[in-house]
């Protein structure tokens, strides 16, 4: 019911919790920083896997599986990898009973286990390029969790990519973070902004890292997927070599990149409103529900209506039906509100009378009422029109809260106010980076491309020349 | 190359483990018992995963996803369950640098994890019955490991179901047993035989456990899935309880089930010879290879033809087409066979000539010439053909090296000898049981459906009358 749900200006963070909650998709654990993802949370993971998977192997990547569990002593083989996962790990001490002579690691991420293995199955030009991905659970030790967005033990996909030349290695990094960008925009209905990560931002082993990021209603950025180029650094930690066509040996160059269940989060809280969860249409496991409304008297002639009608609907779209008789039809508009469905059909005797049933709009609450024989079509143009409008909208709240900004009273002034993206200029040095988070706790979320051409006039910081034109925000 | 296989007849385990590792189906990794599966090998699980979701869906099931960690705590409420699994268990004692108040154990199973939420979930009888399907890794510190038979962290599903009666439960049970079964001799054509587990074998923690069993070319048993009718068991751990229609509060009743990687196994063993791996074409990722046959002088031409042919039948089939002219077509041939491949698809000059192609059955050697405007009609005769006659082969297979003994000194010469599987009356008791292990390393596969009905005689051990007829095997 929608009076469960806290609505978001009184507070944001406690709305999104309701809505995973109420809304089923994830449950708290008995072991901290850890969930449990619900049926409806699954479905829609399991969309997103569907989708990404099909996108994945569409540009060549095969699926693989490498272990949970690292000998503690790899991920001391790439230094900056260590120093950044370091104090994120589990290790396993014990085994079958008796302690281990060399401590084992959960998987923060598996550049290391797969690097071991590329090292054994890359001798020749002729076995690169190596395009595998993994979809798998990997555990990051938390201090401060919240449902889907930052959890102990996550799930997601992780590609790992081996190429003969640095210029192959860069096109994959880009070729994926567009595949994300694709999916975020064309299915999430996630407007994104695409871009590099400064220094301090990147992946613990990268050369660079690209990321997608997004606006969420309370204006804070969402870091939705990440695109890595590793350069040889972890060959080079694995000593992984390749013999090219003229018999010279080099160090092969890789990529990694990877999306997560925090994409489950993304889309709740980019979407949805005080009543509850609002999914785009390509993403909704189920996307159309049928509500027959009726008394006692004349409950037998429209449940036959009602379900001769969920079977003609079943025949195009993936549909619930609801006719449960113990709750009322407002109750249960608001319970299927609150689960997300895009369109709600209600059939009554007045409908069935006049050969119509209503077409209800999740996002919008619009009300149409139909003919029989145009219900399908009805309903496709509308989970059109779902879908594009909700990309519309996001995309124009990230607009209208994006600000260019020059002068640091401002930008300082905007961060303390509403918030959002702002655009300024920047000299490149960690040290303003550094000041900005400490002043405003905004971050640079991306360098947009193409940045670089576009930075003109002063740091906003230190006044110094700029040398990026950056997106700074408060993020997740 | 075939050469890289030891015969099944020199040494039967060698064979297996050659076809593993040279048809690139998983590979060893740095971590004792833990195996990589290479994307070949994931592809079989890709298509176990989704023909037994389909199943699952079909049947009610939903998808979940719970933690990889459970308090060590949890598996002692159970006190059969605990006995059973902490020999086996990983405890992570560390935790973000810190040691961890409580150890955390790797999950090897979820039944406790599962019923712990299953209490907040379940308070009526209207949240019955509640049917959540898993797709996990689980990890068993295992001593001695073998690919995909028995490794440390496999890949698996889980089924956790709970009910408001007992019968409720064991219809369950037995749906999914049907499930299995159903799956495994239609999709990996592998004959199943059915049944109980006694005592001795059953689930800890479960009140009866049932299971499929396959026989493989060496006449070893090999279990290939188990569902569990848990009672009222897990329920009474964690104190879940429900209200039925008339306001008394109850215990829940559970079932579990479950098959792992190791069905990736059983294919392999049960199939393959020594050329290679052998596939059922319903579970085969590639159904059909298309290798041209050329000279330097007609290679245009030729790869002209057999690239056309390639673009028309992967408008029905799963294809790979080989043109590479690194290799000869003999060496190609043998590379294709050890892939297992079901139909290989020649074509050479002179069929091109005679606008024909040659056809090539993996499992049999069989080869046809097919005019042009046939080979997808033949091509789809061979794949029903191959897949049936595989299971009948398997069948018959497990059919001849089945035999009815009541006599133990035949009993034990038929272990000492070829073995198999070994139909004969049993007292019942756990004495002859372990006697029966002890004198011939065989234990009871299955106590088949209605085999006390069966049973006549004396005990094949002790010669007190017999109360069910079981079949004995070695087994894997």
């Amino acid at each position: 019911m929608a009076d469960r749900i806290t609505p978001r200006n009184v507070n944001y963070s406690d709305w999104y919790i309701d809505i995973v909650i109420q809304a089923k998709l994830a449950d708290y654990s008995p072991v901290k920083g850890c969930m449990v993802i619900r049926p409806r949370g699954y479905a829609l993971w399991e969309r997103i896997q569907s989708v990404l998977d099909g996108m994945f192997k569409a540009t060549g990547h095969q699926n693989a599986y490498f272990p949970l569990l690292i000998p503690e002593s790899f991920l001391k083989k790439e230094a900056e990898h260590v120093e950044g996962f370091a104090p994120e790990l589990a290790v396993v001490t014990y085994g079958g009973g008796e302690p281990l002579e060399e401590p084992l690691v959960i998987r923060p991420t598996s550049e290391t286990i797969i690097w071991s293995m590329y090292k054994k199955w890359i001798q020749s030009y002729r076995d690169l390029p190596l395009l595998i991905n993994q979809w798998a659970n990997v555990l990051r030790w938390e201090k401060r969790t919240r449902l889907f967005l930052r959890t102990t033990e996550f799930l997601w996909q992780e590609g790992h990519t081996a190429h003969a030349t640095a210029e192959e290695a860069q096109e994959e990094t880009l070729r994926m973070l567009e595949v994300y960008r694709t999916f975020a925009e064309e299915y999430l209905a996630l407007p994104v902004l695409t871009g590099r990560k400064s220094e301090s931002e990147k992946f613990a082993g990268a050369v660079a890292t690209y990321a997608i990021e997004a606006m969420m209603q309370d204006r804070k950025a969402l870091q939705a997927g990440t695109s890595h180029n590793l350069g040889q650094n972890f060959a080079k930690a694995f000593d992984v070599t390749f013999q090219d066509k003229n018999g010279n040996l080099s160090y092969v160059y890789a990529t990694s990149w990877g999306v997560s269940t925090r994409l489950i989060g993304a889309l709740i809280m980019a979407h949805s409103d005080d009543k509850g969860l609002v999914l785009p249409p390509k993403i909704a496991p189920t996307q159309v529900v049928v509500i027959p409304i009726y008394k006692t008297a004349n409950k037998g002639e429209i449940l036959d209506y009602s379900s001769r009608l969920v079977q003609i609907l079943k025949e195009e779209f993936t549909v619930e039906y609801d006719p449960d008789d113990s709750s009322s039809p407002g109750y249960k508009f608001a319970e299927w509100e609150l689960l997300g469905v895009p369109v709600r059909v209600e059939v009554g005797p007045k409908d069935k009378e006049k050969n119509q049933v209503v077409l209800v709009r999740r996002d919008t609450g619009e009300k149409s009422f139909v003919p029989l024989n145009e219900v399908k079509q009805r309903i496709r143009e509308l989970l059109v029109a779902i879908q594009k409008d909700l990309y519309q909208r996001a995309l124009a709240f990230r607009t209208s809260h994006t600000r260019q900004i020059e002068d640091y009273t401002e930008f300082k002034t905007f961060f303390e106010e509403d918030g959002g993206f702002a655009e300024s200029p920047w000299c490149g040095s960690a040290n303003c980076e550094a000041h900005i988070k400490e002043d405003t706790k905004a971050t640079i979320r991306v360098l947009p491309f193409g940045n670089e051409e576009r930075a003109k006039g002063a740091c906003v910081v230190c006044g110094a020349p700029a040398k990026n034109l950056a997106i700074f925000a408060k993020s997740y």
